[in-house]
């Protein structure tokens, strides 16, 4: 796996084990998936039968904001994707090669309350 | 167009024009748009050829997070879904049968400030 050309923003082990640790510590997360190049699940607190559902999305919604923005301003990158629902809200990070996924409880700040 | 039986959750162009005025007075905000149930923009702060093409990648998005979340939880709806990229952060509320964006400055305040 010596390709550093390409691999300008390769995630090590540690890397990832350090990330997966940080997002744990969140007290509102419920849920954590750290996803590779490809698409798979590499570290997860979910089920495997649960985190290949939920990367299969992950990643198809990943490529296509990636790609839509590339039309709109092939000089922006994206930071952050979320989406909420009402019971939880899942925060995918696309981080050089891999992708991070939060899934945290939905706090109705924004709703009348 | 009196199929009120699909139309639960019909939006008139008062219920639009009054979310559009909510939106603009938002400090944040640089563009709104609203899209019909057909994913056309029919109000919006853009030049129509831009809002054209963001309106195709909002659809696109909405409805590739509804199925996929159909497939994880079908009780579950989506509430908001937000695109942040270096220079600014798109906010996608599907609202019944319309979908409302909003386009605001990104703030940095995840970040390492």
């Amino acid at each position: 796996m010596q390709n550093e050309k390409k691999d300008k923003n390769k995630r090590t082990i540690a890397y990832v084990e350090e990330v997966f640790r940080q997002i744990q510590e969140k007290p509102d997360v419920t849920d954590i998936m750290i996803l590779n190049s490809k698409g798979n699940p590499i570290k997860t607190t979910m089920e495997m039968s649960a985190a290949i559902q939920y990367a299969g999305l992950y990643e198809i919604l990943r490529d296509k904001v990636t790609m839509g923005l590339q039309k709109i301003d092939p000089k922006d990158d994206i930071t952050m994707l979320r989406v909420r629902t009402t019971t939880n809200e899942t925060l995918i990070v696309p981080d050089g090669k891999i992708t991070v996924v939060a899934i945290q409880k939905a706090r109705d700040r924004y709703h009348n309350e």
